[in-house]
């Protein structure tokens, strides 16, 4: 659709968060024109997102006309149907949305919508780490661990809209409680908030370490002490073995060729990425299959959600 | 490319096994016209692999004329190029052949090659137990344990052509050791004849069974004796439990709709499929996510793979 890849022409991408919500109009090119933040009051529920998203919507149609809307939310998301098929407590009422609808009647141009995580990764394969990646596997150490997989360019969506769930691998089975009513998955490991309530939990057992004179523990406070700290290098540790292990099982089931670990973690940089290279160094790669694969951490930071569910919009007034 | 879709049409489907060369002129429909099986002499390597290969395309091309061969072939095989990539001892000198090619050469017709574990699944997809799947996940527990994805009815083949390889996914990180390097792989619990030689080893170390008046155990006696034998459940329980983890990752990480268990093991029926649906039972599925796949036997038994390469060999004329 020639007409619509004018230089002049915009989508506007949506990246609604639990705390915010983004929404950028962006060109052909991947250029953002213009960007918008509000709170998203998901706590509020259903009805007080959708209000919110509409605002959204008027101020920034009212900027610029746009010719489609991509929108990212969190929770599980058919694709092909448009609607919230899953979300857990985070935002009340937020299953059986019908999220594209929505967002259709709000701004009366096509819409299109997906997973947040899966358009972080879509983001990063087209401006970020993941540039010219055939199959890219993205990690995203956030509140949880999110994921996604990128083949040709496409989102590996599975059968139901609910693949790349990596975080609910389990890698210890018997393991710690996950939020997902399973033992020992990895996101209770790797994921920053996990790491934090393990060692706070630790801490109560009366286990002795540097992190007893914080007043709010973080996942970059037991990194920094991984190095001195007994009980900050046993989580780091379990997070990192964790990790190795999901990855390396997913070489084993998916081939990618870039592996991108994104979201706040990533800031540790060469203090998670030097650990992890380490740990994956040690499962055996017979020579034939010894670097075929590159781990790299996310380039884009907060903007591969925004830059993702605008490469969907224009792929999908390119395809459909 | 509508007049290779004549009735009279057909493929040359090649099966290259370590023990037999199947392979059969198929129609456009499926249907089986002529089957040949020659022994294959992998053990005496390339050459004479190649040799049993010139007989049989000869033999098979003066019964009726062919418009493509299609063809798998164990080892790791890059479909792009052709070649085989990677192949462990079996067949001696086997790695880095360019299989299409030389196919080609001998057919005098375009061809096409995969592993053949893809084509087994490709196989249950076109006429089998994945009939009308979006996501098939399909595992076969053989000599090895190996695998295949169908997505959309094509099969996925990741960055490289090594994707789907399930058999290498850690179970039991630091348990039994694989013949790829690692240690704990599921292969080594789950396949048949890792149960038998496991059941052997602890024989060896006078752990009293039924299995210590079997001549040669097989995993069909293991499966037999689970109920009774202290030995042969420790076995089987291991197999159920590393193949449960193993479909449970892969429903995370892949979302598939069907899910098929083929290979030699199939012939237990119930006594696998059972406990494997009561050990996937045990874990927590949310009411959201419940009943999203079904677990069933692969029901072609060996005609799997030279129904796939014949599918493979039609699709490839008709899209390339």
């Amino acid at each position: 659709m020639k007409q619509t890849s004018k230089k002049t022409a915009c989508v506007l991408a949506i990246d609604i968060g639990g705390t915010n919500i983004k929404a950028g109009l962006v060109d052909r090119a991947g250029v953002i024109r213009h960007m918008l933040h509000r709170p998203s009051h998901a706590a509020r529920g259903r009805k007080a997102l959708l209000a919110v998203l509409a605002e959204v919507i008027a101020t920034q149609t009212r900027r610029m006309p746009i010719v489609a809307v991509g929108c990212g939310s969190p929770g599980t998301i058919n694709h092909a149907t448009g609607m919230v098929t899953y979300m857990q407590a985070h935002i009340p009422g937020w299953t059986g949305t019908l999220l594209r609808q929505e967002l259709e009647r709000m701004a009366g141009v096509p819409a299109t919508v997906d997973n947040d995580v899966n358009l972080v990764a879509l983001g990063e394969h087209w401006k970020g780490a993941g540039r010219g990646a055939r199959c890219q596997l993205s990690l995203a150490l956030g509140t949880g661990l999110g994921g996604g997989l990128i083949v040709d360019g496409r989102i590996f969506h599975g059968a139901g809209g609910r693949a790349t769930e990596f975080g609910h691998m389990i890698v210890r089975p018997g393991g710690e409680p996950c939020t997902c009513g399973n033992f020992g998955c990895v996101e209770q490991y790797a994921a920053p908030g996990a790491m934090a309530r393990r060692a706070a939990y630790y801490l109560t057992l009366g286990i002795p370490s540097v992190l007893a004179h914080c007043t709010a523990i973080s996942a970059a406070d037991i990194i920094k002490h991984a190095a001195t700290d007994h009980l900050c290098r046993q989580i780091f540790n379990d997070a990192i073995d964790g990790l190795a292990l999901v990855i390396w099982n997913l070489l084993q089931a998916l081939d990618p060729d870039v592996i991108v670990i994104g979201g706040g973690l990533v800031k540790a940089g060469p203090a998670l990425l030097t650990p992890l290279r380490a740990a994956l160094a040690t499962y055996y790669s017979p020579p034939e299959l010894a670097g075929r694969f590159t781990l790299k951490l996310s380039t884009l930071g907060d903007d591969a959600g925004i830059l993702g569910a605008a490469r969907m919009a224009w792929d999908w007034l390119e395809h459909a």
